[in-house]
C-alpha cells in the first residue's frame, strides 16, 4: 500500500540534496542514503570507492568556489510499498578556483527503500553517454 | 506482498536477453521493454532515441560478426509487490567484421513493473564511467 504522499517524500528528499549541494554540506548530502548504498559514479572504478564518503564529498565540494548547484528535469517516481525508484536528468553547475564556470547534464536514477519510516538511496546511477564516433570521448556536452 | 520465486522471474527475464542477443534476435531481446521504457544508453542523446526499437538493435545486431555474447556479475535484486529495480556489472564480448574482439564492462540499472503477470524493463541506465583526468576518455577498460 502506497499514500500518494509518497513521491512527495521522494522529491522532497532529492531537494534536500540539492539543498545540501549549494551549502556544499556533506554530512546532509550523505545522510539520505543507506550505509550499504551501491553508487555508480561519474567517476572510475565501475563501482564507486567513494561510494558515501562524507569526507570524500567535502573533499570534492571545497575544490569549487562558491555553491554547487543542481536543477533537475524530467523527474519520473514509482513508489510500491517500501521501495520506490526514480530517473530525472540533472544539470549540475558551478564555478572553479580559477573562475570558470563548468555546467553540465547527467542522468540519474536513484533506487529507495524505506528503512524505520525513512527513505533512503539503497542504489544511485549517475552517468553521461559517451560518442561513438572512434573518440571515446564522455558526452558532458550534452543538453535535452 | 511478493513471492520468493519473484527475483527468479527477474533473473530469468535478463537471461532471455543475454540469449535474445547471443542469437542477435532483436525482437525477442526488445519484447521485455515497456511500450515507453525510458532508456540512458551508452550513446548519445541523454535519453535514448533508439529506445526499445527492434529494427535499430537488429542494424547494431549485424554490425558484429557472429554472436554478442553478455555475462553479468553482482547482481542484485529488489522487489516489492509488482515493481522491482536490480543493478549489475555486465560485460559485453563480440567479435567486429574485422576479426578483432572487443570486450568490455559496463554498469547497468534495471527497473521493473509487473504488468498484465509479466515482468516489464520500464527503465534502463547503462554506462561506463570517464576519466577526470582532464581528458574526459570514456573508461572502457575498466574490470571490476
Amino acid at each position: 500500500m502506497t499514500s500518494p504522499a509518497e513521491p512527495d517524500a521522494i522529491r522532497a528528499l532529492i531537494e534536500n540534496i540539492h539543498r545540501s549541494f549549494h551549502n556544499k554540506d556533506s554530512t546532509a548530502a550523505t545522510a539520505v542514503y543507506a550505509s550499504d548504498a551501491m553508487i555508480f559514479d561519474l567517476a572510475p572504478p565501475l563501482i564507486s570507492a567513494m561510494g558515501t564518503d562524507a569526507d570524500k564529498l567535502q573533499a570534492w565540494f571545497d575544490g569549487w568556489e562558491g555553491p554547487v548547484d543542481r536543477l533537475t528535469r524530467d523527474l519520473a517516481i514509482s513508489v510500491e510499498g517500501d521501495l520506490a525508484f526514480c530517473h530525472v536528468l540533472l544539470r549540475t553547475s558551478a564555478t572553479t578556483k580559477r573562475g570558470e564556470h563548468a555546467k553540465f547534464w547527467t542522468r540519474v536514477t536513484l533506487c529507495l527503500r524505506r528503512m524505520g519510516g525513512s527513505w533512503r538511496i539503497v542504489h544511485e546511477h549517475e552517468s553521461v553517454p559517451f560518442y561513438m564516433d572512434g573518440s571515446f570521448r564522455a558526452a558532458v556536452d550534452l543538453e535535452p
